[in-house]
């Protein structure tokens, strides 16, 4: 297998994006990418779109060649692939593109990730969010997305003191990056007294602890490691990519207080890296609630099981601190157009090992991580960078 | 690239299955097709599953994991994933499928494919059917998926003087044919005058040109071939899995009389196969529409173009003819839940290698094709197996 390399990154603004559709964000994030490694579209051989739910969000499927033909390229005939693990379809969209050309299938290819939640009522859109996880097990019976993550807040809460400041501090510390993110949905300061201020969704998680519904795309493009060096001066190479699920429903868990596909993920992408977790320099992990901040920390190893709220409540995740997690602002304060946010989280990590994040670039960034889940973490994908 | 083998193959019955849910026909699919491969669910490696818009149909996303998870294999935490090509989301499953085991980054795993569409409204069923193809410029104006194969029907008679009589046959032989096969969904003979004088769905196809609305799963099981007769002493060799792209919609088409998609990937796959299209005994084509299987036999090369609906006339494509088209009853009366046809139709094309399909079973079949449409042709995905 091939060593794999991403070549060029490029996202639209993640928002509300109501002068714009379906297609035309997408398409926007794959040419933005396509400029940046400085190919033509035409050099493409395969595309790989993650999208979680077209389907109700804009009445869409056949979503891979909807893409590809928009963007013009019909005339290519190429392989185009959508896939879909719910909030994680855009890092399973890397993960698949990863292998194509790790295995010499293809040697440029796209993986991009697009979602448009806001054309639909919000009452629609939280229906769908609850698509995946158990649709007759959970949602029949009111389970809502943040209502599950409250249960994992709660369970966390009771078995290591973790507290509602430390959850808020999650948000504030990701709104404060967010402010030096152009492309974010929240570029404001927040305070720990707003979010706890805020309306309560799911005790404890107020609404300034889960992440916004918005539109967005996001891709990149990649291709072999060895020809990275002819189309760019600054290839950033995956070390890793890796996928592993857990149970679909939370009441099956084991322990709600930790998301074993995380650790399952997270465990086989540092073996495929020969890393260990306190040598990643960045992170971009999956904090669709603030919870999940705490949790994914702690599942990635970054810190002691339990830890995290801690650990945040004393800044070490801050930009410049032990390890920057969320530079970019996060799902938080980027929004999470649910498809979109697993390529999103790369482009990040992109920008951050090449040194060109400006006001919140991470000292000294070489390694990065991208943690992505689906559902309430039924689907975790893994994936490594370095420079 | 290893070459891949299956060794497991295994389908439910089609047809509207109001006594299963969705979850559970995925399940009894890939039991099937576990046990026939004489492993156990805790062999596989990971899960690819073709499924076009469950979140529509069941209001259920995550896929993947849905299916593993309720098929007890939770503890594994092996990558589940669902991909989506309209309805060739079954053979998308098996081409990743491949690519995962031929790179070596897997041993065993199982494709999936499943629908569960007769727990809804027809009338939303039929608007469901539309988003394969362009929401915006095709269903928005009043164009349903009948109506677009209509438009290539009447182009095909006016260019090949192709006739209704030809369409219908295709109905009639594939009727026959699927009443030796007891998973299809209609098990009894029709005749040319019963087609012909079936209501009008749109001129000139008659509703008995449709394939059926139906439930449905089917699942095959692969391996490294040099592994595949430690499993079973009769495995089926993945000669080719190719898959190609044309416009979403039929009117930026530069003729709607041929599928450039399918064309395509039948070049690649006779190209990675060695092989030669009037090498091929068997094939299971895509009749979603009686005019697509006279469109699918001549782009793959069988017939010269137009001379589909002669060839089809004098039974050239029967079973023990010059080529077996549709031994199983074909999408037309195996019944087409979208995101299963795909694997269904490489479960036939199993039976009939290892000699196992009794009385429909073609004489001396030692290499078949599948071949599996998205929408109007955006997707096309061609397999060759051999023994």
């Amino acid at each position: 297998m091939r060593e794999v390399a991403i070549i060029g990154a490029g996202s639209t603004e993640f928002g509300e994006l109501w002068d714009k559709s379906f297609r035309s964000i997408a398409v926007e994030a794959g040419l933005k990418a396509i400029e940046d490694a400085g190919i033509s579209g035409e050099d493409l051989e395969a595309l790989y779109g993650g999208n979680m739910s077209a389907g109700r969000f804009v009445e869409q499927e056949h979503i891979g060649v909807l893409i590809s033909d928009h963007a013009g390229l019909s005339g290519l005939h190429l392989p185009s692939t959508r896939v879909e693990a719910a909030c994680a379809s855009g890092a399973l969209a890397l993960h698949l593109a990863v292998l194509s050309v790790a295995s010499g299938w293809y040697d440029l290819v796209i993986a991009a990730g697009v979602e448009k939640m806001t054309d639909i009522d919000d009452d629609i859109a939280s229906d769908l969010l609850v698509s995946s996880v158990d649709r007759e097990w959970e949602a029949i019976c009111g389970a809502t997305l943040p209502s599950l993550f409250a249960l994992m807040a709660r369970a966390h809460m009771q078995k290591y003191q973790t507290t509602e400041e430390q959850m808020a501090k999650v948000a504030v510390k990701n709104h404060h990056n967010a402010t030096h993110n152009p492309l974010a949905q929240y570029r404001r300061e927040i305070t720990t007294e707003a979010v706890l201020g805020s309306p309560m969704v799911a005790d404890p998680l107020h609404v300034l602890d889960c992440s916004g519904i918005a539109d967005g795309a996001s891709a990149v493009v990649l291709c072999a490691a060895e020809n990275a060096k002819k189309y760019t001066d600054s290839p950033v190479y995956v070390k890793a990519s890796a996928q592993a699920s857990d149970t679909i429903s939370l009441h099956d868990r084991r322990d709600i207080t930790t998301m074993d596909a995380t650790v399952f993920a997270a465990k086989k992408a540092y073996q495929r890296a020969s890393l260990e977790p306190l040598q990643i320099d960045v992170a971009e992990v999956h904090d669709s609630y603030t919870i999940a901040e705490l949790m994914a920390i702690e599942d990635l190893g970054f810190f002691d099981k339990g830890a995290g709220g801690i650990a945040t409540g004393e800044g070490q995740t801050e930009i410049g601190a032990k390890i920057a997690i969320n530079p970019s602002g996060g799902l938080k304060a980027c929004g999470h157009p649910l498809g979109a946010t697993g390529i999103r989280q790369v482009t990040e990590i992109v920008q951050q090992l090449r040194g060109e994040a400006g006001k919140r670039q991470v000292p000294k960034a070489e390694i990065g991580l991208t943690h992505n889940i689906g559902g309430t973490g039924g689907t975790a994908i893994v994936h490594i960078f370095a420079v």
